[in-house]
């Protein structure tokens, strides 16, 4: 087996190359191996300092703990390899702590990991990553549903075509499409907003979640032998969980995995979201309906071909992420299956799954404050595809008008036949309409004119658009 | 194409033959293709109810279409037939109600589905049918969790093996493991509450989501011409709302499938949660462990070969279901990418999905019933499995006893040397460390026995179950 | 627990409401429940002939157990009722054949599922309707095939806008479009054969895959009571393979689960690849684009608010299933993790998502033939879409005629003002291009106009075709 | 917006500590985005040959374009930013490699890219990273496989117990269960060897598939400016394939995916077959069964809490993998649904995925090499377990041969009677049965010892081992 093994090659770079939509935002640094590792280092000096505070560790060694837990002092790649003997980064680590405490403190070094067991450790830093990943994400969705606020207000009656399975279908607003696109971001921002302020919690169980270990130091280490297990739980979690600033879960949940599962739902959610965006906006820039065009940056969807495209580029990296992500979120989701007091298998799948959804939808919400702010909406466009059909887009209307007097079932009859001879002939509906006998003395010209107005049948849709912005 | 077209055969029997986990539980019947008849035709009649009651629907026409809106005068194949042509049901189905009514009463037909669209109707009836559904499965999570409770209660000292990577690791107690597994339960029932909680909202937007057509006709048919829009759509929305019982959304969500993705989230959840059980059923139940039983029932359980074998076959059972929801559930979530003001295909690709999420979800909680009520518990088998290693599941406690004389580095060798030394020879631990001159003087063998029995071991096991299971 | 336990009810109808890309097309019925009952009727019957060809089973006792198995014998939500106390439908269903045979030859009855178990006869069952099903979809496939070659033939020269990241990008050729279209349905259709050419496998394990069970009936029945195990598995299966028309496998497959995996690949390709043509359907049938139609079959397309409206139905319905498929694959590829001999659970699971993978799959594919055979094209809607550049999709074509004169850089930067200053003043390329000094002495105004034609630059589309449609 | 843009950051190292089934293995230096870029490099290089082969770009250039193209000129993380702007990292990369080349031979430099596109550069730099993948985990898998082969072959008749639904059913033998593996491990290795044998296509169709771009280039460039465009696309696609070492497709693929989702397919069947062995050897390596153990390796399975454990570190890399790849290759198989001659957004979401396939299953194929040929079985627990109920697992036999003598249904009686006594009162099935007066006469209590004999029903457990090693 020997010439299996091969020397530790170097970590390769994780430029965003295949992943644009997340290059070089600022998600990508949060959620990235050196964030994950500090974040296990912040755990660890956590606990320290928690257990200092509880006076089984000497705040001295929690001090020397806290100053070598610092991700610049280990090397990532190392403990990635040594992960492949242990199937976890933290066993690597804590022995590399371990080192880097002696060589400042050697008194110090028995008291890292103090009574710990690895998932403790990981999940506390998992959820230390996701609440900060959580924290920029949000603010980028805040941005995006201002900016769409805005596009909403002011165009608040821009009257376009409702298109359903592709066809125009009656009129509406870009007003009501944009308030639309908001609440959308505002339910994925609640979403994300309802996980953090459920709390993720921190992880303290020990090595079967019965904080057995911590109990033992605690009676060994501690001003009382005889310390009340519940009393001391309740101090410890209490303790821990105001160093890192997560929360206190009613139970340890190393076999419990509602906050990764409730994670991949709303991150899930917020991809889908914004890409639910980026296939309207999509829809509307096509050649030929031209009604919005992405904001226009310098060298911003270049074609290596064609000198004359300006692509959807941030659409298209919208939607390369909603692609992704709620497959992804499925597998983390899938990972609730998890045998006895630790998986071996469903626990280890979720990392990836959660750095990677955490990173697409993180990269969307940034690439959807461009996308928002700077989105040009060209009314001119809109108003002439309205005219394209010639009127019929109103031709419920017509119907509704014509069903008293004629019957609803020949009002539609009437309106089938009408459309079909008015597209045949590359009329108007209006012009055909006034020659049908059936409608002399219901309706003048005029009247059948402004009937056929598509921005006269915009219904609610202002009305709507006031509601959905009130504060 | 005619030889293409075949005579519509009759619908094929769904008795759950491939799907045993919710054959003949109550949610099967609470969404199957009737009950989806009998929402629509709610929804129908809600809405011409709620226009009644804004005077734009003769009161009589509102109440002959109620009396028409029943699933059992309606065929669900030959509108499941007529959908080809139409893509969804409403259509077929409102031909189908219009002449129900129009039998009874012409003047009423003119008000069927009266400045609707198809999507409002299937929508509202999809939330109706997920709204009942919902009631049934969070019963059924109720009775699972009390049961769970009662076990957690009775076996709070009961020990057995901490288990992690399928290895034993420290002991743990069964109430702790119960406790856990109830707090899944309610982590789900509290998921889907909050599903009900936000509300799940009624359908009512019209042909591209501006009410428009709904607007049109209370100008034409209601007491006031000039209705302003805004105040209209006020009323309407409540009324429609609490016809149905159902909530009502800020906008039209046509293209803003949020309720689609909460259900599908709560119900990925609630089956991954139930399947989490299973295999920690299934990994107790196995023949070399053998510390639960599920339930007898006579026949429950055999084998069509082997007269021995009690099958565990509710945990299977849920992990079948626990298997299909998540990935269903992505499918629903990826249909928030939905274009334009309606999608073709990503909102009839819901419908089935969305179905089978509650389905599967349903008859898991329905099943998990039966489980945690008649789960046998082996206290017994517990304590024989805790001894098959010889203590070596104190080990870790006996590494931190030794760690203040020895060090923790030398403490956890000496651990290692001895587990060996005790696995290759078939010893307790206990005994080969009687016989380490390392520990001579530090402890007796009477203490060293003690230290080494599992029961001492538990930490914080049962004040955690104390906490949990708090009122 | 009794009040849980309900009285059994009636099966639902499955009439395909909620999926009508499947509802009454020849698939539906060929997986039906009353098809995969008939299915494993058919194992049964098949190892009864078999056996009886081998000799351990009596030929009048395999004659009578082939004439009691139909499935109209049978009532299949009773077996699905009783699923639920054995997990599966095979233990119900040998009891009621069992019984059935009784009736008619009771020393028959000795004779049925001898030596067997419940996988053998549920997995070959599966593959039969699979099997069946496969033919149908591959006849489907083929006539859309043959349907979209001859599409291919006919617009081998109609040009159309190539469109890119949904803007115009360059010429294209709707035939090469259709060929396209049509390498995905065979490539599909030669996955599916794959499938079946490979050999979807007769299932005989007995209970946990030694065959134990019908080597001890063989010693027991037959004329050898020394009878050498190999040699009887080579005969029993070769002859359970000449009797079900499947093929052998290597293995028992219990759990190794290789067969259901493929399937679930092509199932997932055939769905996706229909789905792409469902996309670029939808995309050329927008009402700004208008380049082609659906067949209009009366009443088709109609909508319940919008006379006028021709939805794109077919298209619609391709598109549900391709957003379906995939994940419900996905769920039956993850079942490969199966552990022991058979899995509690992954097994289980497989069931439904097969039945769902290949009705969406079948029902797309026939949906496809209506849409390849039926679907209309507008050369002259295409040829206007393309002068709405003004010329600007042959910019690529322009950029290499001038990067010899001008080097490729100025060239392009030539392209991108030219290209504005077009847009700006809805000109077309060809007057700007005309008025540009770098150009005077390279090409005369008649030149630049025919390099500005689209249809002069579509490259070797028709080349293309050709090779394509090559026999 | 300024604000938003922040200044280009370095990239992040990609460790693998989030991944540890892949770190350090040789599928991860093969897939990193260093090697995409080479690959896409080679791309351009491989293109400029071709044509210079065919007389269209001087061979000098060609010379010099090859000459520029490496890695290692080129800072990935600049190419990543600059993505954002294109949505692809070929337009940046073409702008790079052309200034490299022109540093060197500024008239070389014009021929950097010609005629081409962004997606045939990457789509055949992503086919050159697969097939080089593939070839890694092709050898992994073939090791793996004689690995299971010997492992087959030693243990052909070592005896069992076979397991469904997680109890003892009947015994089987370990030979069988190993070659099973093997079984998969071959199917894997097949389906991956389809996909290189029908060919990983080069890209090549220019901006929309049609070759135009080129066509115009060899016009102008080339001998002769008459060249037929069939012909051109038959050599230049030969010359092409012949220089990548490739094949040549049917169609351009730019919309036509099916190489990804054959790869996604084969993928997720070898990380799903791997899966299988690893919760086999999970299952095998439980503290209560103890049958294998994983190869020891000093640190290897070390907990960071539990001296004694020695984790199955390898199972759960393996099933770590094996819970991810289905999914991610779900999101890949989607991407078929990919609109017009370019999808904004489905393109895009295929690299992350893809790659994530190669290297989890590269990682898992690599971590079962060292599984398979370090695996420890240990016979004398399998015997040790199959004493554990008392004789039952031959109860199918015992009910075989009492059947012939009392009925089936009698003899299924008295065995589940027998068996429930010899459970309760801890005796072997074979001393209650001695007892049973029914059997007096028919068997002696030799002849019921040794039918309870485990090790005489294996049934055709070693003739099926030899079968499915026969070369």
């Amino acid at each position: 087996m020997t010439e299996h093994h091969r020397p530790p090659a170097g970590a390769e770079p994780d430029s965003g190359l295949l992943s644009p939509v997340r290059a070089g935002t600022p998600v990508e640094a949060a959620v990235a191996d050196r964030a994950w590792l500090q974040a296990m280092l912040d755990a660890e000096a956590a606990l320290a300092r928690a257990q200092a505070g509880l006076g089984t560790v000497p705040p001295a060694a929690a001090a020397a703990i806290t100053r070598a837990a610092r991700a610049e002092l280990f090397d990532a790649r190392e403990l990635a390899l040594a992960c492949r003997e242990t199937a976890n980064p933290v066993v690597g680590l804590v022995q590399s702590l371990t080192r880097a405490v002696a060589a400042e403190d050697p008194a110090a070094a028995e008291y890292v990991h103090r009574g710990s067991t690895s998932q403790d450790i990981l999940d506390t830093g998992a959820m230390l990553v996701a609440a900060r990943a959580l924290a920029l994400i949000r603010a980028d969705l805040g941005r995006t549903a201002r900016a769409l606020a805005a596009l909403a207000a002011e165009h608040r009656d821009t009257v376009l075509a409702g298109r359903t399975l592709a066809l125009h279908a009656v009129p509406t607003t870009f007003g009501l499409k944009a308030a639309g696109w908001r609440q959308l971001v505002l339910d994925a921002d609640r979403r994300l907003g309802a996980v953090l302020a459920d709390g993720l919690p921190v992880a303290l169980g020990g090595a079967a979640g019965t904080l057995a270990g911590y109990l033992e130091y605690a009676r060994l280490d501690g001003p009382d032998p005889e310390v009340d297990a519940g009393a001391y739980l309740d101090r410890l979690l209490d303790a821990f969980a105001a160093e890192t600033g997560l929360a206190r879960p009613v139970l340890p949940w190393h076999a419990l995995r509602t906050p990764m599962a409730d994670l991949a739902a709303a991150l899930a959610f917020t991809a889908g979201a914004l890409g639910k965006i980026a296939v309207d906006v999509q829809s509307l820039t096509r050649t030929e309906v031209g009604e919005v065009v992405e904001p226009a940056v310098t060298g911003r969807g270049a074609s290596s071909a064609m000198p004359h495209k300006r692509n959807p580029v941030l659409a298209t990296l919208l939607r390369s992420a909603a692609l992704q992500v709620p497959v992804l979120a499925a597998g983390l989701t899938q990972c609730l299956v998890t045998e006895d007091e630790r998986s071996g298998g469903a626990w280890h799948a979720e990392w990836l799954l959660l750095r990677e959804c955490l990173r697409l939808a993180g990269g969307a919400a940034h690439t959807s404050v461009e996308l928002a702010e700077g989105l040009l909406v060209r009314p001119e466009r809109m108003r002439a595809n309205l005219e394209l059909t010639g009127g019929q887009l109103v031709s419920e209307r017509i119907a509704a008008r014509l069903a008293p007097g004629l019957g609803k079932a020949v009002a539609r009859q009437l309106l089938t036949e009408v459309s079909l001879t008015a597209d045949r002939e590359g009329r108007t509906l209006a012009e055909v309409l006034a020659e049908r006998a059936e409608l002399a003395g219901h309706f003048t010209a005029k009247e059948i004119a402004e009937l056929c107005d598509p921005a006269g049948y915009t219904g609610a849709a202002g009305a709507l658009v006031d509601r959905a912005l009130r504060p």
